[in-house]
This record gives structure tokens, sequence and C-alpha cells, in this order.
């Protein structure tokens, strides 16, 4: 059975022959079409990305809002707009509807930006959000551009949010902080355009999925591989510094990114700026995939090294 | 309680300000920003805009494709992508998300342009579809533009997708050409750029409600009166002529616009060119609302004649 991420990027790929009108077509944060409009799409279900006994309709949105957004923060673009469809209970009861707008609309007005459109569907099941972004990047960054010798640096720090979904998987109420990071993601869209805009950031992706799926799909697209120094994961300390949900928990939607060697010190003062840490936990090498390395240099392929997306506390997850 | 649409109509409007980025926000058939980026968005779901045992899923995709496309034309644009976002069945079998994508893609194809982004999550729920269009528009045509005098076009015929929902509530089949008006909109692409790009149409938009829903939305966004002749409706043969399943059967993804009485040698000349039957079925005038006139010129308001939406043979349907 393939992962839903993967079932995106097979249908992504289904038919794809390139456009005039597209500059990035599928496979990327999001697609770019030429004069730099920036576009991207994010679906959420209950129960699947979220409970409304975990977190109130009103931060499901924003949560959904957020994470959509994140996809333009990755690609260094400056967000313009949001549009919201949504399928809700048809039970004649719209404060849900009106939550989850209020939500997904103080998303919006974090970064300066109002929903434009939408749409609204009945539905005799779960709640589904769908959050579009609309933004305009002058010079993207892809997730193909990772080349080897660049170091490998990731934002903020890891696994909160998958604390919070472990703690109520398990019937328990997460720590506060790691409630707050699943229930509203942080706004990487200043940092991202930074990256971009001068020119520091080679490739790059947010997290959704989790740092070693994401930065297989950095080794992917890049035709190269991702080592991973695990004693500098900064895993998050509302997870306990719990390493396997800062590798593998997801839903942290921080920037992880690329740049030369000679890019260090701008890189740290680009996060004394906005601070925002960002912290060096890699390299990029020759090779194809993920490989994580510990701090006396032993190797391991982070496909065999146990930390994988079946092994989270969400298994039937998100992903 | 208030109607899907009128739901989406209130969520739109919910803080909207406007933004420098935007010419033409929430309320039209689509969004649009400075530069001429149209966007639209149009969720369909499971039960409530289509079944599986009335059509295939590949069927679904392109109709959903089909609509969504549906609000560019009526603003004149011209498409340049697609996004597809979907919740499916986590049940391992993927080939109904393949045979739904599948389907969207002939709805770009048919107007020539690609899927370059999208999403997937499985779902406890039915299988619902959120499909994005984007495009450009030069002089864009909105809901607005309608003034007292104008006359009242639509193209091709209506009511054929209502009398194939109608057939199959009642545990039916449909006529096979009702089926087809279901199954596969109309691409109106072509006549609204011409109608837009000529300067004939002055105020537009799609019929997905019906007739009289959508007349009511030309007259609020216009602040005017629509009068529409009955007479003149042009009932669809495959809907038995039924002039309650043209006046709200909804579905039919036909334009409706307003143009000034001297265009009209010029609007029947673009039919005969794009070979779509273009018909004049009433006009414009002061006031509000939506009235009907019958061929002796007896008039009714539209809301007391008795052709309402709770009175379609979809009371609970995608409204």
């Amino acid at each position: 059975m393939i992962t839903e991420r993967e079932l995106v990027e097979r249908l992504a790929a289904m038919g794809w022959k390139g456009s005039r009108a597209v500059l990035l077509g599928p496979g990327d944060d999001a697609a770019v079409l030429r004069g730099g409009f920036t576009i991207s799409t994010d679906i959420a279900v209950e129960g699947v990305h979220f409970r409304f006994d975990w977190v109130s309709a009103e931060e499901a949105g924003f949560r959904a809002g957020a994470a959509a957004l994140s996809d333009l923060a990755a690609m260094g673009a400056v967000p313009l707009a949001l549009l919201v469809s949504m399928a809700v209970p048809g039970d004649g009861d719209h404060s849900v509807a009106h939550d989850l707008q209020r939500g997904v609309r103080r998303s919006g007005d974090r970064v300066g930006v109002a929903i434009i459109g939408g749409d609204v569907s009945r539905s005799p099941g779960p709640v589904v959000l769908d959050v579009v972004v609309v933004g305009k990047a002058v010079g993207f960054v892809s997730r193909g551009g990772a080349e080897p010798d660049h170091h490998l640096w990731v934002s903020g720090s890891l696994g909160g949010a998958g604390a919070a979904v472990s703690a109520w998987s398990v019937g328990k109420s997460p720590d506060p902080a790691a409630r707050i990071r699943f229930a509203a993601p942080p706004n990487r869209i200043p940092l991202g355009r930074a990256l971009a805009g001068r020119g520091i950031a080679r490739s790059m992706i947010d997290l959704s999925d989790g740092l070693i799926p994401d930065a297989g799909r950095i080794a992917a697209m890049s035709g190269a591989r991702i080592c991973i120094q695990t004693h500098r994961v900064p895993a998050d300390p509302c997870a306990g510094g719990d390493l396997n949900l800062a590798l593998v928990g997801g839903e942290d939607y921080e920037l992880m990114f690329t740049a030369n060697p000679g890019m260090e010190s701008r890189i740290l003062a680009l996060g004394e700026e906005l601070s925002v840490p960002l912290i060096r936990i890699g390299m990029v090498e020759a090779g194809t995939g993920v490989v994580l390395e510990d701090e006396r240099g032993r190797r391991t392929d982070a496909g065999d090294a146990g930390f994988d997306h079946f092994a989270t506390p969400w298994p039937d997850g998100p992903r």
C-alpha cells in the first residue's frame, strides 16, 4: 500500500507534459505560472488531519490555512490571497462553517492576505477543508536545487506537533506548548522570502510529513543524497526532546533548505534578524536517498534506521 | 434554513475589506487579481453533487472539472491551469483517485490546460473533489454590470441535467441525452471569451443553480430587475420541454449574459460562428429581483411563481 503523499505524486505526474503557461509544474510545494503566480492547495479531513475533540473549528481552520501558506513560504513566495472550499454537515447549523472560515481568515490576517473566494457544500461525512493559496514568487526556490557540499538547514524546533498527536492518540492531554505547535503552525513567510530573495536557499521544502520523508523529497528531486546529523536536529523540548518525533512526527511546518557553505554567517545573521532559530543539521552529498549520521560519525540508511512514518504514533495518519 | 449558496455568499462577505492585490473579490463567479489572474474553486461531494450509481468516477471528475471551468467562461477568462484536491476512501484501492484525476484531466484537455497541482487525503466519508481553476481575464465581465434596457441572453438549452437528476431520484434511467447533459457539461470558454473580448456582454454568469436563482444573482449584484420571458426560455427537448426544469433545474453550465439591445445582430452572428444557440429570453429593468412574464405579458414575481429551488426534484441537492 502506498502512502497518500505517494499517491499525490503519482496523480500529479499522470499525463503531465509541461505547458507554456507554467514555469514549475506538479511535484513541488506549489506550482508557478509564467509571471510568477504561485499556487498550491492543501486538503484537511476531520478524523484524518484533525479532530474536533483536539481542536476547535476555528483552530482547525487556522491550522489548515497556516499549513497551506507554509507551501508558499517554502517557495519563497509573497502571499496574495486565499480561497477556501469546505464540506460541512447539512444540519442547518452553520456555526462550524463560520468558525472554520474565521480560522482560515485569521491565518490570512497573520500574513496580510484576504479570502477572495471559495465554495461550500453540505456533506453527510466528515468536515473537509481545502485551502487554496495564491502568491507571487520572483525568484522561486524549488525542491530540486540541492547540490553536493550544500549544508542542510532547518528552522525552529521539531516534533512538538507530533507530540500533541501522540498524546491525543493514547487518550492523554498534550503538553500545552505541544498543543499550540499542532493548532498554530508557525508563520515562515518572512523567512522563506528572505531565503529566496537574498539568494541564500538553493533548495527548500516545508516540513509537513517529517524531516526524513521531506528530506527524501529534496534528495529525489535534486538527484542527491541528504545526510542528517541526528545529534544536531533541534528536537522540541515540549516533545521531551524525542528524536523519533523530530525525525518523522511531521506537521511542524518549519522550513528545511540547503545552501552553499559560505552562506553560514549570513544564515545565522538572518535567524537573529527574524528571531527564528536556524540550525545546520547536515549536508548534501553525491548519491541518493537519506542517511542518518550520529555524533560519532556512524551512518545508517534512513529507511533502515527504524524511523519511518509507519512507525510514528499516527500510523494511519495524514500521510 | 439558508441554502448552501447563500452560506457561500455569507462566508465570502465575512470580513472582506478589499485588498490592493485584488481587482474583484468574493461574490462573483471567480476572483480576479491585479494582473488579470482569475481564480475559482468548486467543490463536489459524493451523494450531494453526484452518485457513483449515476456516473463513473471518471465522469464525476470530468463533470467537476467542467463545472469549475464554467466559472472562468462566465468571467470571459482564458484558462491557464487546474488543480485538484480530493478525499477518497483509504482502503488502498487507488482506482477511484486515478479515475477522478483522469476525468478532471480530460476536462482540462478539452480547453487545452493541464493539472499543475493538488492534494489527496484518505477519508472515512464520501468522495470529495475540489477543483481549482486559474485563468487570465483581460477585460473581465462581472455579475454586476446589468443595466436597465439591456437584453437578457442565454446559451444552449436548459433543463437537461435537471431531467437526468429528476429521473435518477425516482429510480428511473434518464434519457441518454439528459444523462450526457449531466455528465458532460458544455465547454463555453470560447463563447465567454468572445462575449467579453469583443465587448458584447456587460454582465455574465454561468447557470449552475438554475435560471431563476442565477438571474437573481445578476439582479442583486447589478441593482436591477431581471425579467425572464418564460415562453422564450429554451427548454431542452431531452427534458420534455419541462419549463420547471429549465427555470430551476440547475447544473446546465450554460452562460447567461446581458447586452445592449444594439448588439443583437452581433450576438446572433457569434452564435452562428461558434455553433452555439444564443437566445434572447428577457430584459433588464429598473427595480430589484426577478419577474417572469408569459407570452400574453402577464407578470409574476419569480419568488411567488412556484418555481423555486425547494420545489425542484432535488430539494436537498447541491444548492
